[in-house]
């Protein structure tokens, strides 16, 4: 499939202000309610509603149309918003659910998950951030592929209600996105930095006044249970993350076997307090190192054999690859931290500020996703 | 003119989580390309395209249209976003910008000022947020009045590409917006906390892919020059103040004056910062309160008669009457803090977040913009 758009680069005017710039909008796809015929289609294209936020929009330009419609004055409309609610009933009340993922790579597994989640397709929307970068290129061009596939030529029950990608326009803090390379320690802090700017600006540019769920997705995800949605909003809490795991091959017990992989949902200890009160402030605390030991109760730990899936617990830290928000906290303010804020970075920071808001996050120790395995 | 929607109420399953939650919107203003025939207008508003952000979208309902139009699969549409830049040309590079305007009252004075602004309007949006008391009922209700007038009536060239209201669903920190009541020191933490989370709601709501600017104006900004807009991009800032101030009736020269009204704009001085060290994390600095005196350089006395309006100096603190910000700034993920940030608040802790994210504000004393004088 030949990839449709060229590369994009904003004109810095001002080269002082360094890669920091964000978001570049390659495209946005939408779902229409399409007439049947392409002719139909192209008129109405041209002459059509379109939300300020969509682009590109030109409401005054004449219309070219060969019909020789003439625009009238634009006339007011009116959207009543007042059924929007967040509440833990979200398909019953047909609430919309945003699904933001940072993307590096494409994995096919984590399209075909997505795809077997059954909260209503309609309510979905999608948005993806990906690196203008070389490894960033072929996961746009295989997402594109998969997205193609299912909302032209898939059933229509799977079809999302829409899917926006953006691309960075900030380098990514290193080059290698293998295992690896990305959790070494001294990386992280960069690494970390540059993924809360990638979310911030996905999170920025795609939140609407509809949207009443937010479900932050790594694209590593490769298993949840397909109720994900449904079962996160019954616990109705602010915030709100399943246990990550992965699943691999226990050489000693010949089987398949899972461990806990993601360490950065956590309840607060003494011991990392104090530790922090001794930083620099522009110094952050990182989890799941053994050279800096935090003493904290990590949830990676918390899940028991045969334990309650609804056991949800309050939690301090966040951890990102699976995280489930109410919308307003994002509204009020929260966003995911890209320094060191109380010495806590991304995710982490992103619940320390929604508890400065007043929204408490959770934390399901029994509730587990799945990470790939490399 | 009968106001057309009732009030909103969002159903808070939590009681605990507080008056925290965010943001009903009551209506969004489309603005449309149309079709000449009301008929024409009705059946596309059944069928048309809709972007993911703009409400109710329900791709997939079959249209129930007399014609028994039936509904092909969706088709894929992109929308090539690489035009997209923030350049000091704004108007010769189509750069749409997003004025933003927290409400509370509504001024005809405001409302001409904005009509009289002569960068293109088509490039316009405008994004309101009021609260959910009667005086915020009343002025929705004046400002929708003024809307269907410019919008419905009004000459097209006047028109703006959209207009988006939300109402708060928060309480406000104060029932009175009487200068003297807003202004009380004791008052002003917990009214800026909640300007603060009105600012982030309308920003996270509105900020969309195709926007390069955003133009902070408070509701009580009655003049500005009409080439506002075009004027604050030629510096090419990352983001960048007026000097708001404030006209009136000067008894003793017995004639019309002028003064500094906003104390929000300044540079840092040693004093504030070891007073901010003292301070326990959740204090704030509060600038232009005699008995809280900070030293810092306040941009309201840095104005000179016959100054040169083009003179920009860095700023580490700003005010929200009139700032103008290139979105790539919000979209890193700087916002208003509703808490102490470094000690600092609001639009002051906006300018501090956005220093901590690597971009540099800056302010023109002798550029003026002028308050309401009540």
């Amino acid at each position: 499939m030949a990839r449709p758009m060229g590369s994009v680069r904003l004109k810095r005017a001002n080269p002082c202000t360094l890669a920091l710039g964000v978001l570049l909008c390659l495209f946005i796809l939408y779902f229409l309610v399409s007439p049947s015929s392409p002719a139909t289609s192209n008129r109405l294209a041209s002459v059509t509603a379109q939300h300020h936020l969509s682009p590109p929009t030109s409401p005054y330009r004449k219309s070219s149309t060969k019909s020789g419609l003439q625009l009238g004055p634009p006339p007011v409309i009116r959207y009543n918003l007042n059924n929007v609610t967040i509440t833990p009933n979200p398909i019953e009340n047909q609430e919309h659910v945003l699904i933001l993922t940072p993307m590096t790579r494409f994995y096919q597994e984590y399209w075909d998950n997505l795809l077997r989640l059954n909260y209503p397709h309609e309510l979905i929307t999608l948005g993806f951030i990906l690196p203008k970068t070389k490894e960033g290129n072929a996961a746009t061009a295989a997402l594109q592929q998969m997205i193609q596939k299912t909302q032209k030529r898939g059933p229509e029950k799977e079809r999302f209600k829409s899917i926006i990608i953006l691309r960075q326009d900030f380098d990514p803090a290193i080059a290698s996105q293998d295992e690896a390379e990305r959790h070494k320690m001294s990386n992280q802090k960069a690494r970390r930095s540059v993924m809360a700017k990638a979310r911030n600006s996905l999170l920025f540019t795609t939140l609407g006044p509809a949207t009443s769920w937010v479900l932050w997705l790594d694209s590593d995800i490769v298993e949840t249970p397909p109720t994900l949605i449904q079962d996160l909003a019954t616990h109705n809490k602010d915030i709100i993350v399943p246990n990550c795991f992965q699943k691999y091959y226990n050489e000693e017990k010949k089987k398949m076997d899972e461990r806990p992989y993601d360490f950065n949902s956590w309840q607060d200890s003494e011991v990392a307090l104090q530790m922090a009160a001794k930083m620099g402030q522009d110094d952050i605390l990182l989890e799941g190192y053994a050279d800096m030991p935090t003493y904290r109760s990590l949830m990676a730990y918390m899940a028991t054999v045969g334990g309650d899936e609804n056991l949800a617990l309050p939690l301090d830290g966040v951890g990102g690859t699976a995280l489930f928000v109410k919308a307003d906290v994002h509204r009020d303010g929260a966003m995911f931290p890209p320094f060191a804020f109380y010495n806590l970075i991304e995710t982490e920071g992103f619940a320390k500020m929604a508890k400065r808001l007043g929204w408490q996050p959770y934390g399901l120790p029994n509730y587990k996703v799945y990470h790939y395995n490399e």
